[in-house]
């Protein structure tokens, strides 16, 4: 007898070895029931979970109602299986169920054949809606849209509003803001189903919509589109063709998306790691290295130029040996003011805080900020020189001169780094490079070429090596 | 005469000197009937652009039905400006018309004398829920609710439900999800206005209701309400306490603010910054200063144990100077090698994708792709200090021993880097620190001293020096 393992994990969701111990004993029914009254995301979750070549036979148990949207839910990898295994017949269930946004989405990350498949088997009118958003430039506005929304017209009633929803709200992602249009298709208001709500059944639309409607063009950057969910808080957001023709919506979901997509990007960028879609635990460590090793390699390569600085200096250094032991202090202390500055300025920019036109404002602030910190790093250094380098450990070459040197190098740098770090990401926008390019590692590589001249100028001067 | 400014900015926002020229010739009702057809939140920013003792007359000519919208988006010096110069009249009358979350949430940024003001004008009611929103400890998910939220029984129709919904439509942040709860307030079902817009009227409540409710307990860290609106894609999330009795709602708007404080703080946090709520450029210099030095300090104090290192191997260093050109290009690899990894795991434990049970999976993938990162610099390394240093540069003290000595240092120094950064961000979390700390700073400063050591251990061995 087999032990009988519990259904649910402690944190309430199926457990997945219960799923593929029922699956081989073929309680196909009991497990339907079971499953049918969970989040289609944690469903989802379960797919990761089993063994592959289980899908498809858990995916066919799954309630019908159910499947379209468990599918969406799943990640590239095991929607591409399922799409192999499906008949033309399952194939057209799933897709008919989908929105047109998830189908878009969905499509672009498959391989060409099951795309063509996918094309053929979709009603005409769908494949020529799947056709035009797959037009839009990836990371626009039009390419996130859904082109389900419901449409009204102002000679309306809000009776007749509410049976217009009610027709298509099986169909519409979300029901809850209405758009109104002109014969054109043009935009002419909004109204949510709150205010039909409170309104008057015979009221016309045109006395209760809201005119002055906020869209977004359809070839916006979506990083705009994450922006305006964030400052308005809207619910959906129509998207407009440069005819002020109504084309589309984005839904607070999909802008959510994007928010995190963006945000992984920013971070990806910033450590110097290409961006990858899929979580880490679930990536190849081939994939990983792929995504790692050009930057390093580029990095690395750039800090030949501090190596050559030390080479021209190293007589110097020669006559001066303990001057070495603060270069690591020296650089680290000046990348580490530099990405400061660095990654503020590209969030800033991110959020749309700071345009070019800050460029001014923002120096001038830095360079405050700076001399603050500066003179607060040089002192506590200078202090930290004399008492542990030549009091504690006695090291004779540490001269009060040398802790001068030091503290002076460290003020001039942190100067520089932070100057350096808030001009390179505003100046890598202006000249349509991601921002975030411009981040620690970038600035460390360039701060610590800075630094070391700087330190070599000034021992020479004081000196005299 | 004074020259006409366009009322439009090119953005189509309203123009603040328009604004106050129209103020200053004393348009007030003309201007309120421009301001009526901008969303709340352009006109909260037109607060920032005019002259702040303007403030308080531009806040009277809003239109009363505009005035507590505007205000929620204003930031807090603006709104603490505005609270002082409100009689108790107006300070009541827009109060009264704020939803109970945003109330609470500008209460916990306004000084003691305001708050206390701010209470004994609300009405009992009101001051009471204030009173048990604040008890929720700041990053809570009770601490972001609202407790506006709509309420239904299950023995209801769909047309009783209607009823119910337009009776407190008004009040309520969001009325599209509504809860059905028992005689004790547990939270039984949970049903859409979408849904019920497609029952029949006589439809009850108890058929068409969803079950199976995904809520949060008070308690659970906010982090995980932006989690779940991730995966589930919610309008709402509901809130209850220990005994699952519904006591509060999180809208989508609410959640999207939580993400972006949250990303807000991972980046600054990683970049070695105490993060503050104001955007940049409203920032004074002294706070930006203040947010930035202490991390500064801390992290140029730590890099004494460097200093000591390389002072440890001055009589090394001195034996073969060309040693010290290589010392910036290891430990920066070094250190972009481990905050590639930092990064990497810092993001996958926000998302929830890495837990503590995960250590061994992350710890092994971390080292193979460490040994392919390190071979692959290795190699490359080796090749460009034979071909610049030694043959280009003609330097006769690199040999290759000395290319051999780097290049393996580089690789331990990889392996190692990116196995202290995948590592530290998850015990972090363990002891309950937040392990955006473990990033780039912290991670460099720590594998600068390895791969100093590494390097002198090496060439010790392999120059005997």
């Amino acid at each position: 007898m087999e032990e009988k393992i519990v259904f649910l994990n402690e944190d309430g969701r199926p457990n997945a070895e219960a799923v593929v111990q029922m699956m081989e004993e073929k309680q196909f029914s009991q497990l339907r029931e079971l499953l049918s009254d969970f989040p289609a995301a944690d469903i989802a979750e379960l797919f990761l979970d089993i063994p592959d070549d289980k899908d498809p036979l858990l995916f066919r148990i799954l309630p019908k109602e159910m499947a379209a949207d468990v599918f969406v839910e799943m990640d590239t990898d095991a929607q591409e299986r399922l799409l192999y295994s499906f008949s033309d017949r399952e194939l057209g269930e799933v897709f008919s169920e989908l929105y047109m946004d998830d189908t878009v989405d969905i499509i672009e990350e498959m391989p060409a054949n099951v795309v063509a498949r996918i094309l053929r088997l979709s009603p005409p009118e769908a494949r020529k809606q799947i056709n035009e958003l797959l037009k839009y430039p990836e990371d626009s506005a039009g390419s996130v849209m859904t082109t389900e929304f419901v449409r009204l017209r102002k000679d309306m009633t809000v009776e007749e509003a509410f049976l217009a929803i009610r027709r298509v709200a099986i169909d519409r992602e979300t029901v809850y803001t209405c758009y109104v249009t002109d014969e054109g298709r043009r935009l002419e208001g909004v109204i949510t189903v709150k205010t039909l709500l409170l309104s008057e059944p015979d009221a016309s639309l045109s006395e209760i919509m809201e005119e002055n409607v906020v869209s977004i063009e359809t070839h916006a950057d979506r990083e705009e589109v994450a922006l305006m969910f964030n400052k308005y808080g809207f619910l959906a957001l129509p998207v407009v063709d440069a005819e002020n023709r109504l084309v589309g919506i984005i839904t607070v979901d999909d802008a959510l998306d994007v928010m995190h997509e963006e945000a992984e990007e920013d971070f990806a960028v910033m450590a110097a790691v290409t961006p990858t879609e899929e979580p880490y635990l679930r990536t190849g460590v081939f994939r990983i290295f792929v995504s790692r090793i050009p930057w390093l390699l580029i990095l690395m390569l750039s800090a030949t130029f501090t190596g050559m600085i030390i080479s021209g200096f190293e007589s110097a250094l020669a006559a001066c040996v303990a001057l070495t032991a603060f270069i690591p202090m020296l650089m680290g202390t000046g990348g580490n003011s530099g990405s400061q500055s660095s990654t503020t300025v590209i969030r800033g920019i991110s959020l749309g805080e700071i345009e070019f036109k800050d460029t001014l404002r923002v120096l001038f602030k830095e360079l405050r900020v700076a001399v603050l910190c500066g003179i607060c790093l040089a002192a506590a250094t200078f202090a930290k020189v004399m008492l542990v380098d030549a009091y504690l450990m006695g090291n004779p070459q540490v001269t009060p001169t040398v802790a001068l040197v030091v503290s002076l190098t460290l003020l001039v740098t942190v100067v520089a780094a932070k100057l350096i770090g808030c001009i390179l990401p505003i100046l890598a926008k202006q000249v349509h490079l991601d921002p975030a390019v411009m981040a620690s590692p970038f600035i460390t590589t360039l701060v610590d070429a800075v630094s070391l001249l700087v330190y070599f100028a000034v021992a020479r001067t004081f000196l005299g090596i």
